[in-house]
């Protein structure tokens, strides 16, 4: 829980040497070394400089519709209490309380007019100001005593906080990711399930897993029927350019009067993210394979459509921010993925499908037709972290070389990682 | 299970620089600082100077009533054996060999009228000495290896036990709890139950929570119905003051002939600890509200008067000594729990029920209405401490302002500590 | 996982001052000081110094008897495989990709005709060679990348790995054991049983446990039925002096013309290892008590004879090499154990019974009548560690006097162990 780089500083520990040899030590283009995913002191560093640093992604704006609606959230030790105030806004605090540290709200979500400390009730307004605290002295100042507060922002459904007191512009990330997510509808979606992991490997491991596709032909069969991105330079076939681009020019042609556009053209991902221009926020539209209308089993839509959408064939769209999240949206619903860090080799990872907000399970959509697609993608995700998480483990790793073709994000990411941590 | 400052030496270790700093910065009134419930190093620091330092509860004489009866306990990474001699007096021990370090008694009670190591059967008497060790060599100093000794006192049916090579004096708790607890009878006890628990608080957490009732109205609806002392100088009313008067003048009345006496007649908990007096040790006997007569659901009495009680109207009896005893003995049972370290965020407890030693289960009490009133309230506590622990951890804790009026007892309980580690 | 042990120098760090302190302070005939059994640095330096040097029993040759066979097992954090190559040769390697460091087996056993990394397919022969690593430059030095390789022997039957760049000399083992192991047969047997433990106890213990039978009188009653090796100079009668004697006299007589020999003829277990002499490998043949034939629990033959015995009456085949393996043979079943260390207080225990290659159970064998005798044996002495390292973890240990004429390999072992840490 503690060591000698959070006391030292919480905000801006320096990097001790032993960690100066190992950063100096990293190869471009080469795997990172096993300290990076296996120390408690890196791990500790991470935290400090990317987990309390950042924007997070915290949850969905249909969790906490109404006033006082809450979720309420890990981040290492830090746990993190997101709520919607009476005016509408949604605010996000430190889930203690100011008098003796106790934990406010035990339970993931839930709704209150006013937070009350279960031990001894001193009474929080949901914007975080204290109101009573019964047995202190008059003179205490409770202006001084509200709850801490975490910065949130609210994006086209999506609900972001930064435990930083000073954290990085949000404006880049909001001006590019709302006018895409925005006909989705995530405003007005609800979750129709959620499912918790916990992922036995570091963070950046399931990050730069999620990085690339190289590892999709064996591991994600469902995944690969659907799209077009585990085709690299390398691998596209001439029959493999000429369906993608046909599926593109298609798509823009039919999409033009919604204003929809294809944003990723070529086959391979997109490239993301870019360490030089500080870009830890993308997301694109892209075309499915031809005939499928939704990320589903057999690429058929298995719920009404949501948002702005008036005709299934929408393609896919696909948003990601670092350090914790990212998104694939069909016409009729969307998945969420929230990652958070539990330790040097534990990742706790939250799955989310939305669907619209007016559909009724059972009735608009059933879970076993709209759960499959992801929750299989993903779990064979997890496990190939673990067992990747095992080897490195091994005094005998040594960085590896990243395919320039097929991992040119994961690259990227690395990048990105070691940027912040200096 | 091993650390830098045990090894240094394990007597006396020195405080390390940034522990001092830590302690430098503690602010009185206030709660602690977040090390202190989490930090490995503080939680080494604290069984060196208090675990391994002052006298311990270790259980009941009438756990050990005969001669070879014992009973082992965990203090941290320690196992203590408390065995009755054949004169008839309690004594303690390392529960470990001396040939090559096995646990000589794994189970937690038990007769034995010689102490066996079940390695290599080298026998020791229950006084200790070391008695044979076949195979070793004539010359063998035996008086050089019996069992490491602990220090073992007994007081009206009370067993404390101090790891220090030159324990504080036991005689001002001596005579200030012998008589206060005589009429109860604690010698003439047993058991009639007792639960273990963990819990996942550091154990300063569980003694702040027990060193106030600022937390009993909501938390604790039937320990409230049963006493006085949830209201302090801020809440209570003229009436609930008057209740008290009347309740204390009746008792001392009443009370008089049998030599009982009310030794605590005001609102709120009696004051302890008192670091600048050195005060570990208290006990007083306090008024229950009108027509109590035992801590149970209802107040009725549920088992045979114990001691020298006449009369079931005897009010509570009330014991506690630092670092890891509390007692509330009503006229026909008393209850005794007691605190062992297990890490900086894991604390035992066992809560042990005593009745009057002919008191037959079934016939003369039932379990069901013996134990609920202190079962209850002690899991209650133990959620809030979990709670706390789980609050405190998170890196944006700081420390809170105590009540005066409420929390008097918990900063006497930080000042104690601070003054025990210093 | 990790330490600054390790990532100083994985090959050979400095021992740091503290542990010199504590080197300097083990006394000549007395157990180790506590924190060899539960330092957490101490641990690491084990691992480098002895478990990532010498020789370790990886398994036996039966285990991978056709070319792709492998087995893997866990060395602390590293993961070895062991695989026969096309021409007949064991290889072993370090089972991670040289890509990003997945594990390649995850399964403790199977066959394969290629190493495929479950990742991203890159593709190893089996002699370790990188075949085949798609989308991958093609300048990409396969050379360079084939999977890391780790030193293995196979010595009739049983197979040796080492994980130092240079081990200690082979040879010597191979010349002793070779012989002596020759009779039993162990290339033509078959797994007919394998039990896997974790046991809560320094490796160093169970060693310890193994090299002395002073605890066999009271804790295996069914070994000492067998065997007279609990039987030691100072207390071997004159009546057990004379059927040792005997035994071996009648034996010698009967074993000659089959080439077998009595190589321990005393009592008391025979000396090992010797640490000046860098004795880490050693074997003998003993007379069994009169009448069994076999270690089971009354004596019988329980399976068809191994390799080139022609009569039961061949005693019991012996040998153990440090740090890892011991064996019991009989005439008809050998039982071997392999130690692996899994942190400071766990180590990996697997018993595997071993019966003629033709032997099918249910008509030439049962398990019930098989395994109990090294089943029970094992557990018995599985407990004993778990307890004397719950012992050991006190503050209270301290060590204790071997017994010149019951624990001299013990001693041994010990001065073995500190000449390997030096």
């Amino acid at each position: 829980m503690q060591n000698a780089l959070q006391s030292a500083n919480p905000r801006r520990a320096t990097v001790p040497e032993r960690l100066k040899l190992i950063l100096a030590n990293c190869r471009s283009g080469w795997s990172l070394p096993r300290e990076f995913y296996c120390d408690e002191e890196i791990y500790r560093l991470d935290v400090e400089r990317i987990w309390r640093h950042g924007w997070l992604f915290a949850g969905h704006s249909c969790e906490v519709p109404q006033a006082g609606d809450y979720i309420a959230f890990w981040i290492d030790s830090d746990s993190i209490i997101v709520i919607r105030g009476e005016d509408g806004l949604v605010r996000a605090f430190h889930n203690l309380c100011r008098h003796r540290g106790s934990l406010i709200c035990a339970d993931a979500r839930g709704r209150a007019s006013r937070l009350v400390c279960p031990y001894h009730q001193w009474t929080y307004a949901i914007d975080g100001k204290l109101l009573a605290c019964r047995g202190m002295p008059d003179d205490l100042d409770k202006t001084q005593l509200g709850l801490h507060p975490v910065h949130a922002r609210e994006i086209e459904g999506l609900i972001y906080v930064s435990l930083a007191p000073e954290p990085p512009d949000f404006e880049p990330a909001q001006m590019l990711l709302g006018p895409i997510l925005k006909p989705q509808g995530l405003t007005r979606a609800k979750v129709a399930k959620s499912i918790d992991y916990e992922i036995e490997a570091n963070w950046k491991l399931v990050w730069e897993n999620n990085r690339e596709c190289y590892h999709c032909n064996v591991n994600h069969p469902q995944y690969i029927k659907a799209n077009f991105d585990h085709y690299n330079a390398d691998d596209s076939t001439e029959r493999i350019r000429h369906r993608i681009d046909a599926q593109v020019k298609r798509s823009e042609a039919k999409w033009a009067e919604s204003g929809l556009t294809v944003s990723h053209k070529e086959t391979g991902m997109t490239r993301f993210p870019d360490a030089e221009r500080n870009i830890w926020f993308s997301a694109n539209r892209t075309a499915l394979v031809e005939g499928w209308m939704s990320e589903t089993m057999d690429g058929r839509q298995v719920a009404p459509l949501m948002g702005d959408y008036v005709d299934p064939d929408v393609g896919t769209l696909r948003a990601r921010t670092l350090p914790n999240f990212w998104n694939h949206s069909s016409c009729d619903h969307g998945v969420s993925t929230q990652l958070l860090p539990a330790g040097p080799q534990s990742t706790r990872a939250r799955v989310t499908w939305l669907v619209h907000q007016d559909a009724v399970e059972g009735r608009d959509y059933r879970l076993d037709e709209l759960l499959p697609f992801w929750q299989l993608t993903s779990e064979q995700d997890w496990e190939i972290c673990k067992n990747q998480q095992r080897g490195v483990n091994s005094t005998a790793y040594k960085p590896g070389p990243y395919s320039p073709v097929k991992e040119y994000n994961v690259d990227a990411f690395v990048r990105w990682y070691l940027k912040m941590l200096a």
